[in-house]
């Protein structure tokens, strides 16, 4: 983990934020690389075609009413490659998360088919390695914060979605916290229904009972032991997960002011004011990092291995 | 269903037939009509590349030692479109089941997505709707016999597999006896270790179990009652499995030797030297029935309503 160079008072400060609004903003991805390879990037576009960082330039808030939040799709639903916003990336591009050299796919956990939700995360969101959350006593993944999000539809990777939150659980993975909030697309013919954790139990009977059951077994085939959550495995309500939003939020900010050491995270941005030193760069020079990656090419096969079904006891 | 024009003294006497060994046969698909429409046929086509029927030209048994078999895939795991061997359509190409008009698509029933097993069928089989089985007193659901593949690799459409029979389960779909034989690629990884029911459960913890669940429930999305299955909903092993095959088998040769009333099955083929009236026909004629099909075409796009999750109560 990154030391911290600076006092963490601020960054845990919560506190009320000035928010961004742009309800209507579309975007648009870039794919670079050949898919299934080392190479492989997916940049993000906004309507104008500038080319925008997912973890930077896009709002968290996607309207006034503050339960309404951009998501950025990194895993579709029912796929396996680990893909993510590269934090350290220039532009932050999605990209497939590299273990020992090899692309990362988790593991189909019977009777599961890849993840169960959209995956993805919040934009100007950052789980602080430096802060140390009250409730669970573990410090922050460095990463934006997750979300899964459970409509009916299967999102694009890179999609980004309009949604509405409804509660959170805190796991614990190797002694970081990981937030993963629960939330769902607001164009979903469910959302309307949906509007705290205990609604999904209603509408969705046995989903989080599942969304526990996945995050706990994931990792065993590849060696991990079971994860575990805080609060006795229980999620949170929409209220807390808020709070949570709120907090990673101030952290982002601090993160993007250059309160907190960025340590070896990209901060390059084309829109954020607050940035501090060069960070905010112009879009011609936004566009060249993308046109200096590699060129988009046929994708790779992939190993019939990542459909094997894993069968592990949970107990 | 067809009324019996024959007496089905002969169609139920199992007894012992000549089987066709062709254990190297190597088959491709030939796809006509776009995508996901109601024109898409997948025929097939051997190595020598004549056309021949999936239901009466490939052999049963794909070699000596009679528990392997070739199997048919219709439906990849993982998939939700009801591709099946049409056993009214000239050279029986693999086509998707129409409902009222619109192509069918099987639910997702949570917690699975799609078919849970490479799904298809036994080539040289045959449920009679003539035969009242005597285990079940129900009568043939007119279709090759169904087989589920449990091992790790989603295969292709049209795929002719080498498999080994493991056992089988009865499922009652209102009131015909839909068998559904339980096998495994015999080149999966797992094979040398699965050799009778038992094995599954202790190799893939659950699977059956999912199995029963699965059928019992995955027509209640469409307004049908739960499935029930014969033997107080208790797999059968290997042994009965094979009995189920050979008396299938039998079924298939009364029918394809006219001693079953055929009733709008089509009988085509280019090999089956016991082939009553001009239903073998020369490589040419069947090459031009393909011909003659739908061209193919891009794919049309599939709703994204085929991908919900259905939440069904299966008590």
């Amino acid at each position: 983990n990154c030391p911290a160079k600076f006092a963490t008072e601020l960054s845990t400060s919560g506190g009320k934020h000035r928010t961004y609004f742009a309800s209507t903003m579309a975007y648009r991805t870039v794919e670079r690389g050949p898919p299934n390879s080392l190479d492989y990037r997916v940049y993000f576009q906004d309507e104008s075609g500038k080319i925008v960082s997912p973890f930077h330039d896009i709002p968290l808030f996607a309207n006034a009413e503050k339960t309404v939040f951009n998501m950025v799709v990194e895993v579709p639903r029912w796929t396996n490659a680990k893909m993510e916003i590269s934090v350290k990336g220039e532009m932050n591009p999605i990209k497939q998360d590299v273990k020992k050299g090899k692309l990362r796919y988790v593991k189909n956990c019977f009777p599961h088919h890849g993840y169960i939700w959209n995956y993805g995360a919040l934009p100007q969101t950052w789980e602080d390695p430096n802060h140390t959350d009250k409730d669970t006593k573990c410090k922050g993944d460095n990463d934006p914060l997750d979300v899964c999000e459970i409509g009916y539809k299967v999102a694009a990777r890179g999609e980004v979605m309009k949604v509405k939150v409804l509660g959170t659980l805190a796991m614990i993975d190797e002694g970081e916290t990981d937030w993963k909030i629960l939330a769902i697309n607001v164009d979903d013919p469910l959302a309307e229904k949906l509007n705290d954790i205990a609604d999904i139990q209603r509408e969705m009977p046995g989903f989080i009972e599942s969304t526990f059951e996945w995050f706990k077994i994931y990792k065993v085939p590849d060696g991990k032991p079971l994860n575990t959550f805080a609060f006795d495995s229980k999620p949170k309500d929409k209220a807390f997960a808020l709070n949570i939003i709120e907090q990673t939020h101030g952290q982002w900010r601090e993160l993007i002011t250059g309160r907190t050491d960025a340590c070896g995270i990209s901060l390059k941005n084309v829109s954020v004011k607050e940035s501090v030193g060069d960070n905010k760069i112009s879009a011609d020079v936004a566009k060249s990092i993308v046109d200096d990656s590699p060129q988009p090419g046929d994708a790779n096969p992939i190993s019939p291995e990542v459909d094997k079904w894993h069968y592990v006891a949970s107990q």
